[in-house]
């Protein structure tokens, strides 16, 4: 007999799931088909701020696997469907074929909601003129690079300081925009602490970025024909001839709620490590769902594509006998803004507060590379510990090349509960062109560890 | 009372050591003081094929600290002072002044020996003729850049295709010489296995490198004046104006030996956790010791200046009332040859087959970033692990840029006793300039999670 499983959402954690289980069970003893209201499967909404930038020059290079190569695969990928009910009495999906108007009931045995997040979006009066752009899905992106390519638009606001809106910003000063950026924090990046903050602004600003923090948009200027002109703030109005939205994301767990499947404080579908959901036979992966924050140990709701495609991966076994659980996250994030590399992980120290822990800070300045050695450049690493225990909680790095990325070494000591102490001695590769003698991981470590203990036991 | 702490060596180690102590304990309470043979302290030895290469202008760029710099906070830094004998019931040194050509004895309390080590010179004939060049003091930096400024000098012959061997036929291709590379072995860099060992190989032949591998020197050529014009090999004589002796160290450890402190298998200087040696009061550090590889839980003489930095500091701690352990290596390395990086850690399939581990390994193709991001490259990592509880043992990755320090979260898995499966799930940095989706770290850690098992409960 053939088994059927849905998939509700052709995105990363979707097809990733589709494509694992694929590998494990053959044609003729599982059926999958995966539902998807847009017109793309597969596809990298992270990579369309560089296909707005023209460093992609195309969307569909931002596409890792076509409809008709999932198909080739058997994978029934269908695009242009919109599921917009699950009945868990029935077991089946309310399918909506929006090309064909047409509406069907398709039963499965397995579920796997992968239905992603839902970029907020202000209601604020002229949000909606033309001009004012979203940014999750390629539509989105071949909209707002349509408008650009025109070479009418000269100045750009982006409302948000967040990943999304930093690397907006970047991408419309690569194409020769006038660009400001309005955040109603006090600082760019909320994520970070406000010391690390407040350098990010810096770099912002160095790339020509007009930046206005502690700032909120009130509504969305227009002319006669409906398109925006400025953007009406707290500190006044912003001219503007295009504008991005980059507030962010929540979890799109109204269908999965809808049918009663439970959801979390957070928002997203609650899983349990196996990514199934409170319903009998259904799965829930991506960005649509909560998942476990293994520092704090409380549900989190993070939209990234390495997650997704995690999770896929783990629903794609478990869903085809085998067992894989998901072990949670770290809150793990990079970020390139023109020459500026950020990252975190762990906690900082205001999440380390809210989440009841006492904890020390050290930030030092090192180089990413022997001082010696040509194109060595300053990088700024933060490391957060409990007090008593010196247990690493987290860490923020900016810098330039080779910074970012070095914020991995300190997540893999961070899911290990190493200490700052026991990550300042471990053998991390040393040559000059990659670090000096003390890579500056290394360096902040210890640092951290003396912040951690008078001195005495660990000089 | 005033203490005296002496150290033998000015290299990282010991001042290192040096630093440390005097951060923790006044002047009037300790008295340092380091001897040092040659004419600089606190050098990156390591850093002279970025000198010889023209990359670091002056060989003063590559000294960290002064002598008069350490005097001014307190350590007595004295160049030119030869220890050529530890006497441990006198408890003193017999130190020469190679200057004023006389002797004296130091007395100490406490004594660190951080003689570092010393480069393997084979005894051929006319290895002493002019322009065969060793490749370890600042001393054989200036000679060889000297000989290369002339002009003269316009085919070179590197013995030895270790990292110093690679790195100084960088330095020569980049000043413009006809390289040629000779290795004994069947493979450069004997500390990869074959399969990446020949992917070095393809990289040094695309820098133009002649490489010569299974070929054993047999003695070097000479004219009239003295000075080398050829390298006499098993495969016949290859012409050389200039000659670097790249054939790795070993630790210089014969001043101790002599003093009867014990010296372990692999001919370094035996410490325990916190750097003493067997002797009462004296303490190693640096590349004169041999320490403790945590994979293959046997002792490795490794040379490397962050090693020496580390111990340095335990010792510093140490031998002023503190305590901390030097927690051994994982035998992580790093090189920069012309546009490729190359990265190791832990066990090759070779080294853990001789520590009785029966491995599994599993080779990956991947990209340095999203695919769609400009400026992706291929970068090849190699995981192996253990055959049936799946506990990584080692890792090597040869790429470009973005690729090397890869190697750093690997190694702190490793450090970890995380098992591939377990690799495959961390949550790593992730944006489209960074890293594919799925980091090549992840998919490569995966593939032998898969090697691991046969399916059935990782997937």
């Amino acid at each position: 007999m053939t088994e059927r499983l849905l998939i509700v959402g052709g995105d990363a954690g979707g097809m990733s799931a589709a494509a694992t289980a694929r590998r494990r069970v053959p044609t003729d003893k599982l059926e999958i088909v995966a539902f998807e209201r847009g017109s793309y499967t597969s596809y990298a909404a992270c990579g369309l701020p560089y296909f707005v930038a023209d460093m992609v020059p195309s969307a569909d290079r931002l596409v890792a696997r076509s409809p008709e190569k999932f198909r080739a695969q058997g994978i029934d990928a269908r695009t242009g469907h919109d599921v917009v009910e699950i009945d868990l009495e029935r077991r089946a999906l309310r399918v909506r074929d929006t090309d064909a108007g047409t509406e069907s009931w398709e039963p499965f045995d397995q579920l796997l909601v992968a239905t992603g997040a839902t970029p907020l979006r202000p209601p604020l009066p002229g949000v909606d003129a033309g001009g004012v752009h979203g940014i999750q899905t390629i539509g989105d992106g071949i909209a707002l690079r349509s408008q650009i390519d025109t070479g009418e638009a000269t100045r750009a606001v982006v409302v948000g300081g967040g990943y999304i809106g930093l690397e907006m910003a970047e991408a419309m000063v690569r194409r020769g925009l006038s660009v400001a950026l309005v955040e109603m924090a006090a600082q760019p990046m909320g994520t970070l602490d406000p010391d690390i903050g407040a350098l990010v602004a810096d770099a912002l600003r160095a790339m020509g970025v007009s930046v206005h923090l502690g700032t909120a948009v009130e509504g969305f200027e227009t002319d006669a024909g409906g398109n925006v002109t400025g953007v009406a703030t707290t500190a006044g109005t912003l001219p503007a001839d295009v504008v991005v939205l980059g507030l962010g994301v929540r979890p799109n767990a109204s269908l999965a709620a809808d049918a009663g499947i439970a959801v979390g404080v957070t928002g997203g579908i609650v899983t349990d490590r196996r990514m199934a959901t409170s319903a009998e036979g259904v799965w829930a992966a991506g960005d649509c769902v909560e998942t476990y924050h293994r520092v704090s140990r409380r549900p989190v709701a993070i939209a990234l594509g390495t997650h997704a495609n995690k999770q896929g991966r783990v629903v794609g076994v478990n869903a085809t006998g085998g067992y894989l659980a998901f072990p949670g996250v770290i809150g793990t994030a990079v970020m390139k803004v023109c020459e500026y590399e950020v990252a975190r992980t762990g906690l900082t120290e205001r999440e380390a507060s809210a989440a009841a822990f006492s904890s020390v800070a050290a930030t030092i300045d090192g180089s990413t590379r022997a001082h010696y050695y040509p194109g060595a450049t300053p990088i700024t690493v933060k490391v957060v510990a409990e007090k008593m225990t010196g247990r690493l909680l987290g860490a923020q790095i900016i810098g330039r090349e080779g910074a970012a990325k070095r914020i991995d070494v300190i997540a893999a000591a961070i899911w290990n509960e190493m200490t700052a102490e026991e990550l300042s001695q471990l053998d991390l590769g040393y040559a000059p062109p990659f670090s000096p003698v003390w890579d500056p991981v290394l360096i902040a470590a210890r640092k951290a560890a003396e912040a951690v203990t008078d001195a005495g036991t660990t000089g």
